[in-house]
């Protein structure tokens, strides 16, 4: 059997759009001679709609889609993705007026379509729903009925859903006993550092145990703060990759399954996968909604140097503006870093000055601003600016906030963490390094080494408010992406009077962070909508 | 039996401090003669803790805190709402390292505990996880085993847990079956307008099915986004209401359960109720975040002097200070009406204008500001200016959006949007001039009667930019509360112009929402943590 994997880049909520470009992928497939094409997990609606889903039409919507996909592609067998509805079985809670308007009389599944030469042969729905991190399926789903197989030419496949073939007791089982040939996996599983690797493992080791081969088909493409890698996998029934997708590209990929042999993955050059997520993320979060272009002040600073970097391998350098905003407390070689940044990168690079308008605040003010009071204005100014800037070009603004600043909220709210999109939300200053090392010579050495600073007085340092990255950035690591305790750090040999300022300074900047743009998620645990802390909060360990 | 209820208003987090004064109210139960004494849902952490009970010391300081209670807590039976875990037995996603962060390998149970005379005798958990609107109890809690009841003095109990007495298939009829002459139901249930008269209902009519008498007992205290409003219940086993606690107010109630005799409940008047609301929200977000005071920009309009009425009667008029920003379009009407709110209102009143601060940015950008670019200047400025005041004086910023600016983004990012918390943002226009009115005369009249206009222009009315506020309104509340659709909302008797341009401005407005801040939540359905939806996003029905 000839087989497309189609690594779908769907728009979430445009689901006639959708529509179309999966049957354009289908008329591709057909001229590449496939038997059978998949799309990912919610191709149709894109993932994830979120409360969109209880929209009066969206379900008809989505199974109109589906309709039409059937209809439309004779001669070859399709597995797509999208979203069916039952009437509630289950009593529900019909008193509280918030939980009917969030469908609760309906039982809502995340459905796998079989449709074979214009019929619907088989439909199956998403057992195991992940409620964790960035997934709030049990909020918006319904488990399906059980695991079942159906029949593809002369095959037997069990067709299954992302999560089903992650936990332990999922449908693969069953469905091998009912002699499935094929397992095939619509899958939505968003990037992160090591996820590829674990994948492999994770379906090599399925295949092994079940003694079934597996295809493992996965989206594509940026959705506010996830990017979905793709890197679809096939594995045969002895646990063996015989195929890997490319990365973060949309693309048909055609497999032959009778004629595989197993083939050696490369190990993955972490940084690049980053830098290709990032860039993809930028790209996808700008264009979807229907900007082409960015701005960001570039500060002589390597943070905001970087974002300018990904901006412009995301859209072009013609897409991204540079403005240096400059104050009395900013050097010239911070000026000449920034100018030359921009030169690199061949992108558009203004200068404007903000101290007349800090001076204009100062004397508006009745008390005059000192210490904290006279720093948060500059940026506070800058920021201002940057939107001023974007409303006259109809840009978007990047804020160039990494993890460590953000962890221990060492920013100025309204001020450098203004934009529609923090980029290196989720890198640590470390990485934010290694990142723009791997730009080769387009963010000049001297904005990657110089002490980070903030310039928002005379001779300032980073190092002068926080603890050296190279002692806070393990820290911040063990406590968000390992969530080790105040005790435990101890333990693990962090210094105590460290420990404690740093998790105060954690927890007290919640209030902040709710309020930043969002950012692409490349980590295990990013801020955002995988890490939900409440803002009032007495707990400190 | 005599039965303390304390409608508790725990500190989220601060797990030794709700145990101490925990202890102080099972001490004045006994004074008070009670037998039983009973704490609502998670009072021992408080509601929600979310993320943080994965954090590796939560779950002990819990399980420490009830041990605590029930050691000091001799001669007396008490029913507290706290956390409880074992480990997983189902097995779980143990690949995805983002799901074991969250606590995978464990099952926490959201835990009811009776303690009788220094012993625990009974525990159950909560069966009904309710994961919709604002809650996300799927994340975090696994359901408990079942049903039972337990023995307090010569009485038979069955305690259960805030939903499991909402969805028709709860414990309360196998407790019944079990024998329960009562029900102990611990909640955590936030208000919203008319939720206290659907509880009133609910409570009556499970009481009157599985004819057992109902002692439900809800949490006070404002949470962030939400308010918990007290108002705890008892009804008989014929189903009528006998008791009745005070609305937002932490106390002990104490009631004789022999000697019950149906009571009138007066109807709510939901203006007052709202007000109540708010005004514990707002004392308890500053409060607990360890601030005393707050300011505000005061625009001479009636958002801004509703909050400002709102927060002098929460924190009391000396902790409120209030400016007015006026620019070269802010007409003298303004001035008088502003100053003239802070005479009434009693709070501090100081001018700056922003006329300097315009001009600098004028000057500034490379290209003049005209229209749109020019009118957020002025907001941003201001919010600048606030920002500044608060770092200078220690006070939180409130921000005065309502809901029907905040639905069609009819403000400025960084501008009117800034501030720690906005109180106002879950009320429409016509709730925000309802509930000045209920301030009698606190607020001038000509504040509350004159056409609104954000001043951004010579001459500017809000109506210029927006339909007026008696057609947005009911609009507005089709669409996010009742979940119209396009099509349902032209056969509503909606314009379909004014259909299609509102629908654009919700839809297009998320990111704007995604970086406000917290607001309070009076209605079923409030933007924040109860509607989610994406940013990215090519569905407009």
């Amino acid at each position: 059997m000839r087989v497309g994997i189609v690594q779908f880049n769907p728009h979430v909520g445009a689901i006639q759009r959708n529509a179309e470009r999966i049957l354009d992928f289908i008329a591709e497939a057909k001229r590449a001679s496939c038997d059978l094409v998949i799309f990912p997990e919610l191709a149709v609606c894109g993932y994830t709609p979120m409360d969109l889903i209880w929209r009066p039409g969206f379900l008809t919507d989505c199974q109109r889609a589906v309709d039409r996909i059937r209809d439309e592609s004779r001669g070859i067998a399709v597995i797509v993705g999208s979203l069916t509805a039952e009437d509630a079985h289950d009593s529900y809670n019909r008193f509280d007026v918030s939980s009917s308007t969030d469908g609760a009389a309906l039982c809502i599944f995340n459905s796998a379509h079989v449709l074979i030469d214009g019929r619907e042969t088989c439909r199956s729905a998403k057992l195991h729903l992940p409620t964790f991190d960035v997934y709030d399926e049990k909020r918006h789903f319904s488990p399906g009925p059980g695991a079942s197989v159906c029949r593809i030419g002369d095959v037997t496949v069990g067709v299954n859903i992302c999560e089903d073939l992650w936990v332990d007791d999922g449908p693969i089982g069953v469905q091998a006993s009912l002699g499935a040939e094929w397992i095939v996996n619509l899958s939505a599983s968003p990037f992160y550092v090591g996820k590829p690797q674990i994948r492999r493992r994770l379906v090599s080791e399925r295949a092994e145990d079940a003694a079934v081969g597996i295809i493992y088909a996965n989206l594509v493409g940026g959705q506010d703060d996830v990017v979905f890698d793709g890197g679809s996998l096939v594995a045969d029934a002895r646990g063996r990759l015989c195929f890997e997708g490319p990365r973060f590209e949309e693309t048909l990929a055609v497999v032959e399954l009778d004629r595989l042999t197993p083939t050696h993955v490369e190990p993955d050059d972490s940084t690049m996968q980053v830098r290709k997520a990032l860039t993809l993320g930028i790209r996808d979060y700008v264009q979807k909604n229907g900007f082409s272009s960015v701005l960001l002040g570039l500060s002589g600073g390597i943070d905001s140097a970087l974002v300018a970097a990904l901006a412009a391998e995301a859209l072009g350098p013609d897409a991204v503006s540079a403005f240096y905003l400059p104050s009395r407390f900013s050097s010239d070689t911070s000026q000449q870093d920034a100018q030359e940044t921009a030169r690199l990168l061949g992108i558009p690079f203004a200068e404007i000055s903000i101290d007349d308008a800090h001076r204009a605040f100062a004397n508006a003010l009745p008390e005059a601003p000192e210490g904290l009071v006279d720093e948060n204005l500059q940026p506070r100014i800058r920021g201002t600016l940057l939107m001023a800037l974007a409303n006259q070009t109809g840009a978007l603004v990047l804020c160039p906030g990494n993890k460590s600043e953000i962890a221990v909220g060492y920013s100025t709210l309204y001020g450098d963490t203004v934009g529609a999109l923090a980029p290196i939300s989720d890198l640590y200053k470390a990485e934010v390094v290694r990142l723009a090392r791997s730009f080769d010579g387009l963010i000049p050495e001297s904005v990657i080494t110089k002490p980070p600073t903030a310039e928002l007085r005379p001779d300032q340092r980073d190092d002068d408010d926080l603890p050296p990255y190279d002692q806070l950035d393990p820290l911040l690591h063990a406590i968000l992406e390992r969530n080790r305790s105040r005790t435990q750090l101890i333990a693990d040999g962090f210094a105590e009077e460290l420990v404690d300022r740093t998790l105060r300074r954690v927890y007290a900047n919640e209030y902040k962070r709710r309020q930043l743009p969002p950012g692409l998620k490349v980590s295990p645990k990013a801020f955002g909508t995988g890490r939900r802390m409440p803002i009032t909060n007495g707990y400190q360990d």
